[in-house]
């Protein structure tokens, strides 16, 4: 197996922390998405999406989606679980992993890719349609993150974890999430402070610096 | 347990094809959407967020989000197996599950929400923030759809079902994302015949109509 990643961006990390928590070391090499590395023939032959992480098995077979690749090795290294133990939790990792995604990370990338001068003309990841950043999705974005925000502070008040007392793939999204946050100066309210006491929890543990 | 449900809609239609292809009948109230049924006391008093699907359990926790929902019911009932058997088809499924959401389904919920005179003013699902509809929201996503239609058509070029010669969740997801394209006047283009085909198969099986 061989991942390729990149360091600075957040779904790689989610990939870089899910394999810490398992202890689970395996051979990497960088690709540099601001410069456009992503995009030349050379990763192009790796994977026609031209998206980060990609893992390629030893078959050939290629496999990218940050979560869908963490999910190749929780099938494979179940411990510790990360994707919940019960049926319930279960559920409710899923449920967070999509609130996450779709309340939170992806506002986060939209506002990102919209405003960052690395990605003038190429607002989408990978080889998506060439559109030129658009404004009005900044400002929509920017009106739905604080809602996210006060939701998961107010989960947090009654919650150790994303999920109960369970350390889940959730956390890790949500870490990833937070940190991603800062890049465009929305950092954790200084008010929500369930989050701020879930985030130095999550973040002293080692995986965090992956 | 209690499902509140909209026949109409495209994720509640998700959870009922998922339910049906495993044989599970649970007891059922509609919630009229567009109407802003959602919205109102009673179905806030259920659930605050204001979403459709919820499950509600018999210990009285509630369960949203479509796929969390049928995750759940995967773990309480294994078989059929409908996200994968093996560590590589389970990653492929929800490979599958997260393009055809943020490729596909995604673009499509933007296109219907910031277009149907239902919804002027709140262009969100649920109890989030009231934002106006947003025409260029409306351009950009009908310029994302179709090459990943056209991806999807090139992946069923290859493959029986979305995730090799297993029927999965990323079938269902695929089937009503096509079916709720035709909404938007996107219908799958007649030129698509790998698409086609398997969307004659899968809309054949008795789960469809659910």
């Amino acid at each position: 197996m061989h991942l390729y990643d990149m360091v600075k961006a957040p779904n790689p990390r989610r990939v870089r922390i899910f394999l810490a928590e398992k202890k689970i070391e395996i051979p990497t090499t960088q690709v540099d998405i601001p410069s456009g590395e992503n995009l030349q023939p050379a990763y192009l032959a790796i994977n026609p999406r031209g998206v980060v992480p990609t893992l390629t098995l030893d078959d050939g077979t290629i496999l990218d989606e940050s979560v869908a690749i963490c999910r190749y090795f929780e099938a494979l290294y179940p411990n510790p679980n990360l994707f919940g133990r019960s049926a319930l939790e279960q559920a409710q990792v899923e449920r967070w992993q999509r609130r996450l995604e779709f309340e939170g990370l992806f506002h986060i990338a939209m506002i990102f890719r919209n405003t960052a001068s690395a990605f003038a003309g190429r607002s989408l990841p990978g080889q998506g349609p060439s559109l030129p950043q658009e404004p009005s999705l900044v400002t929509r974005a920017q009106a739905m993150l604080p809602p996210f925000f006060q939701a998961v502070n107010a989960h947090l008040s009654n919650s150790r974890y994303m999920v109960g007392d369970h350390f889940s793939i959730a956390d890790i999204t949500a870490l990833v999430m937070f940190d991603f946050a800062r890049w465009i100066k929305m950092p954790i309210p200084t008010e929500h402070s369930a989050t701020l006491r879930w985030y130095a929890e999550v973040s002293a543990r080692p995986s965090a610096k992956a």
